[in-house]
């Protein structure tokens, strides 16, 4: 099964479910946004390709990440962590200093959490955002003639994991990229100030089709986007050149960037840093059957929820397979 | 290595490490309370000695049970699933149904998490609960003559899972404390009416001794309890004379019974029910070597700081070693 379908089962299972299907719930009556993900060894990381410091970094930014997703000003973070026998004390405090650094770099406090024996190393990272503006971020407030904009490059990631895990030389920039991701937590900051009603964001942390067809499915609305038009890193073009790759499948499908996607009306794009965001598409009609259309020149590639089920980034296979 | 030792660590390494040390935080500018507990298949259960459902209503009511002992009142979960690949969607789904039921119990909604790969499972939530009262409940506020008083019993969950483990035949009460314990969430708001102080909670998730000597060494004062009075369920003392086990040291080791301990003033006890929480101990002067004293009979046993260390029940050996 995939993680599709569970989350499907756990829908269907729960009486309240209206606080499920974005990156955080938000608590109206606390004012705050949490969320909560999980990474597991040899799933999400292997200890070949990162350290303990870049781990316990990566631990936390994938959860402030869904709070700059949600516009929310991260504040506090619980950490549970599951470790083997067979650690010893410098990893956790090497991972804790990771924990600490980038904690220390976006203003929150670790609150809290366990330890706890295990086969394999798990770090689960709860964090907790205040709301930062009156308006909310959410799936499915895409609205027609919105703007799609981008803060952050797509593909590096992957690259940088691709080159890992094949022993292929790349630029560190891509490595980086993949073991010590920053979320876009200023970018959310800054352009929530300017936002007037609720809008649509998402980070591209299962890539960049796979966060644009969660925004069309969940909007009910068909986006296209100009694949030219998004923002890459020169090194990715270089490392797909030396290695005989398509760089625009990293772009499309590659996973773990942590850019921030937003639909946004047009005049909130015109006051914003145009540095900071890039405008890659819009959002079309209403659409039964939404689907996400990439522009590449002369060539239209529709996806639909076929094709996106078929290709999009599955934790459940696990990116070491 | 053991927890206590990577709980040092971590505290060593934090920058802001004043949240730490009680079983939830206190978050003060937002008026809750969190915390954060993991399950881990073969450390904390074994698919062999529970159900998927129980499962699900244990890993919530770990964390509730924590939100008690900080005398607030449970409001939302966030559940990070981690499954191996051979799981199917009827384990989801009963483990869902027993995360809701217990949910819809307490008035908590589930607002959301994640879902992983892994080898084994591992259940991670996180809670949080509003403040109840004006006062806290913490580890360190345990004064001279404060009661010791508990709601709930001691010994029933170990010997359960001492029955399940060995294959002994053991009555279904003592089975149910272990696989589906309940937390205290209706004491806590009861007797948090009573409160007109700061006070000290505990619940009993790693022993009745655990929870008094992490209160004596928190609050730097030793205490002392008659074993004779602490409430014991009858089928503890029919199952240990049947298995020739002595039933104290199920009443003072054993964990995973989820009571609540406090120490409380003494005219708070005179104005509470006194079916709900049984007096079982007194807090003495301040104290350099804080210790616990368990009177039975005639018979005074010191725990100390060394003996305790020895003896805690330690989730790195793990409760199948």
């Amino acid at each position: 099964m995939k993680e599709l379908d569970f989350l499907k089962i756990i829908n269907n299972t729960l009486d309240v479910n209206s606080y499920l299907g974005n990156d955080c719930a938000y608590l109206e009556d606390l004012g705050i946004f949490v969320t909560h993900d999980t990474l597991v060894q040899d799933v999400h990381f292997t200890m070949y390709t990162t350290s303990p410091y870049m781990l316990g970094r990566k631990s936390v930014a994938v959860n402030l990440s869904d709070l700059a997703a949600s516009l929310s000003i991260p504040k506090y973070i619980t950490v549970s962590l599951s470790l083997p026998n067979t650690v010893e004390g410098n990893f956790v405090s090497e991972l804790y200093k990771g924990i600490n650094d980038i904690c220390n770099e976006y203003g929150v406090a670790v609150i809290g959490g366990d330890i706890t024996a295990s086969d394999k190393i798990v770090i689960s990272v709860c964090a907790i955002g205040k709301k930062s503006s009156s308006y909310l971020s959410q799936r499915n407030n895409a609205n027609k003639d919105d703007y799609i904009v981008i803060a952050g490059t797509s593909g590096s990631s992957a690259a940088g994991l691709f080159a890992l895990q094949n022993f292929l030389y790349a630029d560190e920039k891509l490595i980086q990229a993949q073991i010590n991701p920053l979320p876009k937590i200023r970018e959310a900051e800054y352009i929530s100030k300017f936002v007037d009603r609720n809008i649509t964001a998402m980070d591209t942390s299962d890539g960049l089709i796979d966060a644009l067809y969660k925004i069309a499915f969940n909007s009910k609305r068909s986006v296209e986007i100009d694949i030219n038009k998004v923002p890459i890193d020169n090194e990715l073009l270089i490392f797909s050149k030396q290695n005989n790759l398509d760089y625009k499948e990293f772009v499309k499908w590659g996973g773990e960037d942590y850019s921030l996607v937003l639909c946004i009306p047009s005049e909130i794009f015109d006051k914003i840093d145009d540095n900071m965001f890039k405008l890659i598409g819009s959002v079309n009609n209403k659409d039964n059957s939404p689907s996400v259309t990439v522009i590449d020149g002369n060539v239209k590639e529709v996806i639909s929820e076929k094709i996106f089920m078929n290709k999009t980034y599955n934790h459940f296979k696990g990116i070491l397979c």
